[in-house]
């Protein structure tokens, strides 16, 4: 019987390292974890395109979790604004709980404008090689002609500051692992898109295609 | 087929609502999500303890996953240190991040000190039910005589600014779900008590027994 005692703690110490870790959590889950990044302006699609996929995997028996504007900006990102900094301090909390969410073998999507090319790598570079940039495209006159939210219209009223392209830049991403032209695929073609390049480049097994 | 366009995105955002939620992934996992918060003094055994629950958890076939120091305080807490304020902030952080990991369906255990009532409290009202606070009850005597990580002499000399239990306080939960007196049980009998309690209540399936 191991003791709760001083004597014993270095052991236990030990097997605290060897204990539960990412590739047994992936070994569970039958897949390994990774994070898919939508990027692109608001009413580009990113929710919707994040949620159907999230819904194609989950179908297939993937473990998946979405994090998007409704599960981190009304919890964990309460505390921020729209400032360039506070933008900043919300990429970086959400690319670390991204991490976590990873390294319990979990395909984990979000779908955040994340506007600057610099947060966006550093994102990159605390996930490491299972970032996965998925760049939704579609320009800025298709994304203020939806208006999905209404938000456009408010920003050129000037009632919201700061509104990404607008009143505020957009960085295209350079290099992103996926651009979907969310001005022209269907919703479909574009989740069918994404399955297509997780299978060829083995992030998920081709017996999901 | 679905197109991304306004015509159809409010047909989009009925269907997001209705796509994968926390209901769809307890169902996939077989078993709820929740939240079991360690606290205690440091050295009283909440990381060794929660480690030998997951590791028990996880060979019985349950999804969980571990929050402690050693993945929150270098990634999404780094920037925040130890005064009372920070404290509060980092408590709040870990919160919301474990409760997404609950929606997720994901049996989440949290290891922290959490020494302040009213910050325990918070993340009690985020999480909801399926709030778990396990107080590790093992006195300051005890835990300052293992000293582990060396703390303890290290705070007494000054060396460590405000440290819970010498210059900091220590709140003790004032209706915790379970006390472990990890000053006396060993580990097997403390997980034992952890495991009885979530059958008996039933958090997890009396099979898992």
């Amino acid at each position: 019987m191991k003791k709760l005692d001083p004597k014993i703690s270095n052991k236990n110490i030990k097997w605290h390292n060897l204990t539960v870790d990412r590739e047994k959590l992936e070994q569970m889950r039958g897949h390994k974890g990774m994070v898919l990044w939508f990027t692109g302006l608001s009413g580009s699609g990113k929710s919707t395109l994040a949620n159907a996929l999230n819904d194609s995997l989950h179908s297939k028996g993937l473990s998946t979790y979405i994090l998007d504007g409704d599960n981190i900006r009304h919890g964990l990102c309460k505390d921020l604004g729209f400032s360039d900094k506070d933008r900043e301090e919300n990429i970086r909390r959400i690319g670390e709980v991204a991490n976590l969410f990873m390294n319990a073998g979990i395909i984990t999507i979000t779908a955040f404008v994340s506007p600057f090319q610099i947060d966006r790598e550093k994102v990159r570079n605390i996930i490491g090689d299972d970032f996965i940039e998925v760049y939704c495209s579609a320009n800025l006159d298709v994304c203020e002609e939806r208006d999905t939210k209404g938000l456009y219209k408010k920003a050129r009223l000037g009632e919201i500051k700061d509104f990404t392209g607008i009143s505020s830049p957009y960085e295209a991403p350079l290099n992103p692992e996926i651009v979907v032209d969310t001005g022209s695929l269907n919703l479909d073609e574009a989740v069918e898109k994404i399955l297509t390049f997780l299978i060829d480049r083995g992030f998920i097994n081709h017996k999901y295609s």
